[in-house]
């Protein structure tokens, strides 16, 4: 079985992309290494353009619109990360950007959206579909629908983070033996699989854990009874086979992290790394400070996905740990 | 008048510190460059080891000693940044560590700063000198004083930070108009105004504006009347004649910045660019925010010097600027 997405999809997006997203830096944290007995670089993509990897897989697919297709614009239902990294990538490529949301979406989110030019167009969330909205608008205007994840493009250009993680660590004169990825629908894990061609780990929250059976079970499995966790970047309820099949063809596992072992991440993040990192981009970070993968001795590469978290889960997260008291 | 502290001294820091500190990244972010009408390049020297700007001076003074002189170990007293830089920089080069804090130091930076191996003797404010204590056990010892500022190794060594950001610059094809650093003692800003070669603006917090009144004044002024400030890192009573020399000799000036500014700042660290920033660390981006420095249509340098702040203080800053309500 080929993979859906292979590394010169990856270069070919890297080359596409140019200058265009934050090359984040690679950062090595003498603690963590201590802790977790190996040597860890982390990828902070919380750095990038609207604070995750997201900016990467949007800004390649609309630069991948020719010039005179550009005019009809696109669509986006997210309420999230996705939603902010489609509507920048519009707004420099002088396009305009639909994004549906539900209407009780977070003010802040919508404000993002909208600071970036974006038309928000609200769904009642128990009333109508967001995929019809999504389909009538883009018809009725001829623009092109961006998905999450399910799409080769989009794949490709979260890829091109792993594909810079290997290149800065190239130039440092170290190798990796392994990489952790936050994992959603796979969009980011199946490009950094295919963009590093390191070994992977997945790593998700408990609960959400429907990539890890399913790379087990080698079939494609929903989460099944979805609750609450407070990584809300990371709630995709379905994968799709474009991201199964990258990832099991690169030989992908995974692991589950639990709620508290989030928070520790994410208020090690800020004590220990000073970096502002939400709950779905703090898994891996949470998976190495748990001892939930064993990287004795290794060099991994992990990615820190994303940094929009509202100040109060934040607080949260301190306070759960004991970092701050009432 | 020559310089105390020239360019080649930051390029002889740059090759004796080799790959020591952490090459921090140059960051650019839309919205601050939409607010403030210029293209800001922030040098997050949070991302520095101990979280500060520190180490790159300690860890060129240390290195500068031969290595037979290293067994005697080396006497710092400070409660903040610059222990735990000089900590840091002994524990990696087997050195022994002497740190004199005040008996009512936060526990948290005595932690931190016997984490890395340093020996910390507490001191009574009231009724004993601290520089008289540091000679005492330095004489007993044969060990180095390193001082947080008045010499001009540890100046080249955090020149390095203007040196990296200049290079890092011009890697991407810009050249910078200006830079603007957090200003204490000097130390940061006389080695970046060396090392970068750029006219330099500091920033202090109003009431330690010292520096600022200095510059302008030609001669030496203390801090009249200190009074509280969240600056923690900022609280130097009077520059050295090596700092106020090495800033008068790259005609530097000064702006002091209020504390909601500074407020407004580390929010905005958090919520836009990512970033914990710790208060003195902020008062380069208060100065852009509330457009104390005109840089429009300027191509602009400015630290983030560091990110040790207590996450009370975060919640405080995140609170008074409406971004966390009770």
């Amino acid at each position: 079985m080929t993979s859906p997405v292979v590394h010169a999809d990856v270069l070919v997006a890297a080359e596409r992309l140019g200058e265009w997203p934050v090359r984040t830096p690679l950062l090595n944290s003498p603690a963590l290494d201590a802790i977790c007995g190996g040597r860890v670089w982390l990828k902070p993509e919380n750095l990038q353009h609207t604070g995750s990897f997201k900016f990467r897989g949007a800004m390649n697919r609309l630069l991948a619109i020719p010039p005179e297709g550009r005019s009809a614009g696109v669509v986006a239902y997210s309420s999230g990360n996705h939603a902010q990294g489609v509507a920048r990538a519009a707004r420099l490529l002088g396009m305009r950007a639909t994004i549906i949301m539900p209407s009780d979406a977070p003010k802040l989110k919508v404000e993002r959206t909208r600071a970036d030019g974006a038309e928000v167009v609200f769904y009642e969330r128990l009333t109508e579909s967001r995929e019809r909205l999504a389909a009538e608008i883009a018809e009725a205007r001829g623009a092109l629908i961006v998905p999450p994840f399910a799409d080769p493009l989009i794949i490709a250009g979260q890829g091109t983070a792993g594909l810079e993680a290997v290149e800065q660590l190239a130039a440092l004169g170290e190798t990796a033996d392994l990489a952790l990825t936050c994992c959603g629908g796979g969009g980011l894990s199946g490009g950094f699989a295919a963009g590093s061609q390191l070994p992977l780990v997945v790593v998700e929250p408990e609960g959400y854990d429907d990539v890890c059976r399913s790379l087990a079970a080698g079939r494609i499995l929903p989460v099944e009874n979805p609750g609450h966790t407070r990584c809300d970047a990371l709630q995709t309820l379905v994968m799709a086979e474009i991201t199964f099949a990258t990832l099991m063809h690169h030989g992908a596992a995974g692991v589950a992290v639990s709620e508290v072992q989030v928070a520790r991440a994410v208020a090690f993040a800020f004590r220990e790394l000073k970096l502002v990192v939400e709950p779905g981009g703090a898994v891996t970070l949470a998976a190495l400070l748990a001892g939930r993968v064993d990287v004795q001795g290794k060099t991994v590469i992990a990615t820190l996905s994303g940094g929009n978290i509202d100040p109060a889960v934040m607080v949260d997260c301190l306070r759960e740990v004991g970092a701050l008291q009432d």
